[in-house]
């Protein structure tokens, strides 16, 4: 595919420096791209590959375009059009519609005459598969669940009995929507297992990644809102709930019943615990633990930062002592006074 | 189905307070609850709830009771007799015993008559799987495995050769037992891979959560008391053992050759080093990491907890000038006396 | 498979101490070998088991055969030794050649006729299956995607579209390797999915463990150097850059764009936050988070150790107020003046 730099503009309401003939064919990186790319600053340190940039056209913000002799598009929120750009260009493989001959769908579900079911998938009884939904190899779909049209499921994912997939979800290979929540009761010293009755219901536009699980709910749902992201080896416990637009990166582990604001984002290996209440517009540094609830917007953190391990022993050895130094520290004071 | 509430005391050794012949078609919330409903009080925070419900009867512990007016059933241990009330009143789904026809069962393996093999289940050469066990869509069964009675393997479940699985096992999607320890030598520069020779073992009524991991031992085997409860995301690497009823949840860790004990708890994403020995009754809590071995029962812990950016930073830059400072405080108590 | 002991060390380059012709079938631990198996010190605290081991031989060091009077394969490097007599003892199971009947191979894949391609495995469009590889059952290989020279995908592996796999590659079930970035451009209050262009490449003899996940390149590739072992649940972000023969424990996380050294090892649950270059033969204790580049080999450290939880709770308080302490420290320093 092949656009004019000026029919670029038009769709993504930006201004062009330079020559609007010029053919866009790719993105690419600013030290990658050839006369035929489309380029942008992905980082501000990458603003001193600009003067040798080989790219047909860069997306710049009009600031940065003050810095640039060459032909740019000029647009407010380069980030976005470049997202936009590239998904011009680079459109997702086209499906062909219909079940492939090894896929295994129940009689009783119903499937879009427009879905894509792939090979050795396996819809269960009365599940339901809309319009222009992709089911992709290998992947399992509950009885009675539902997957939204335009849905994406590329391979070996698991959407239990019952939940619910909002339209254009994507979901990586690997993720497990709908595994049972960890509920027990003890029984002296045993765990007699707590029946999981509810659902997962995502939103639209929800994106799960790769080897990601979500568990059902005990008794109501857990329930992912509209727009949110889910990176990769992520953990979402029963009766979550994730309010819209979140985004949540790698590695994050989120307890029981904890109900999480709109807006969010949550860094890589942060954890929190259970029944705990998120405002809305609260951001977690990576590899943080929340234990309490969080009542305003802003920036959390407990994360810590690895130094030479001689020098963190001595640290770390101190902040065992360090109740006993503090107290030290107090009766000095004491004596001072 | 639908059962009177004499008839729920009866099985669970209760005493109804109120009207015995109401009819509990199913286990709710105490806000959701409607008249054919039973619920119980899930967490201390919803003992307000108690005075409004619409339930039909709440399961009660004798003294919380007393502050209630509605009909009761009253039980010793009222969160395990609505987790056996909640599995009365909705049963797994029955399967119908059989191979599924797109299956493929190496004509050696030995699978009972009643068992399940769902769509596009692999059961390798010499590989058992015993009376009424369930062996979902998409699971792979090596060789001279073997799946417990009634063990239930939910879809895409690998199970390694030569791994033994007990009865009344459940596995949650992409569960992988038997992958290979992660153990190499030396060789110069090179890891030169050792080979895992070793099994899993796990006992009866192990349950193991979505996308956790579960490595064969290298020569010896890596062992899975009775009653183990795994949640999701969890790393057991080659040759741990784990004693009966301990329970652990998402996302923890336990490298190399660790023992673990009984009826032990693990918090989330909490880490466990290799070549270690954990007492019984120890509980660590979310996020901590165990470097020594706990020879006493109790609760450890190495937790931090989040709290505002701009004051985090200011403690963990101290943090990593705390050696220094515990030696400034020294010398100022040395130049006191 | 049994070997004499004189031809062990004819092929592993070391002396032999005692009866030569002794016949040699198993490797075992110490404390479990018989007379026809051969053992060796897995951990200097098993030393003491050597007195009293009934195993054939042992493979030791020049200074640990001083202390041991039986029969013994001396040799400089014990641990490497042993993982060879192990490999020779105990082959992988052969694997018979050719795509079983329930595989789903597209006829535009090119299959290399001493492949073999496993029960409801699917090979997409123009796949690459190079010769003696061994694709698992209920495996993906994704368009174009290539897959080298013995290879081997255990069970449930998927392998995204156009992404390269180098000989001797292993990857340990539910391994996902080009699942897509989390790039996402801000719209307001929503996220843009950026399309994820390019590749995953791995180079020779990597592992991937279970569970593990590999994300491709948002306009560059991932990059996996020759040698990289990676262990289960590990998530590798778009466009990190790992070295070769660097060695990365489980539940560990690397996010976007980091730069990864030759040599280093990461301990189980470290993370490393992105836009990071991490030198060579850099080393990361267990559950370290790595925020700023190392340009200097050695180990480094941020872990905590778990402690009894009043003890910690007091000093964690602390810590909390840690500024505040170091601030009143440098008062009392400065009235001592």
């Amino acid at each position: 595919m092949a656009v004019t730099l000026a029919e670029l503009a038009r769709r993504f309401q930006g201004k062009v420096r330079g020559n609007p003939e010029i053919k866009i064919e790719r993105v690419a990186t600013l030290d990658a791209a050839g006369v035929n790319d489309i380029a942008y600053v992905g980082d501000r340190k990458y603003l001193p590959l600009l003067a040798r940039t080989k790219a047909g056209a860069v997306i710049l913000s009009p600031a940065d375009a003050q810095n640039f002799t060459g032909t740019a598009l000029i647009v407010d929120n380069p980030h976005l059009c470049f997202a936009q750009a590239a998904e011009l260009l680079h459109p997702s493989a086209k499906f062909t519609p219909g079940k492939h001959v090894s896929a295994t769908v129940d009689p009783t579900a119903r499937v879009a005459a427009t879905a894509c079911i792939g090979a050795h998938a396996v819809i269960a009884a009365e599940a339901v598969i809309e319009a222009d939904a992709y089911v992709g190899p290998g992947c399992f779909i509950g009885a009675q669940a539902s997957i939204g049209a335009r849905a994406r499921l590329i391979a070996n994912v698991v959407i239990g009995e019952r939940c619910l997939v909002g339209a254009d979800c994507i979901f990586q290979p690997g993720a497990v929507v709908g595994s049972d929540g960890f509920g027990y009761a003890k029984d002296g010293d045993k765990w007699c297992k707590v029946p999981q009755l509810g659902r997962v219901v995502l939103g639209k536009a929800v994106e799960v990644g790769a080897n990601t699980s979500i568990d059902r709910g005990a008794l109501n749902d857990t329930i992912i809102g509209d727009g949110v992201k889910l990176d990769n080896q992520i953990q979402i416990a029963h009766n979550v709930r994730i309010g819209e637009n979140t985004a949540i990166a790698a590695c994050v582990g989120i307890a029981g019943s904890t109900v999480i604001g709109k807006r969010c984002t949550i860094g890589g290996q942060a954890g929190i615990v259970g029944h705990l209440e998120i405002a809305d517009d609260v951001h977690i540094t990576a590899g943080s633990l929340v234990t309490s609830s969080i009542t305003q917007p802003g920036v959390y953190s407990s994360s810590l930062k690895a130094e030479p391990v001689e020098k963190w022993r001595r640290n770390a050895a101190r902040l065992h002592q360090l109740d006993e130094l503090a107290r030290r520290l107090i009766e000095l004071e004491e004596k001072l006074k």
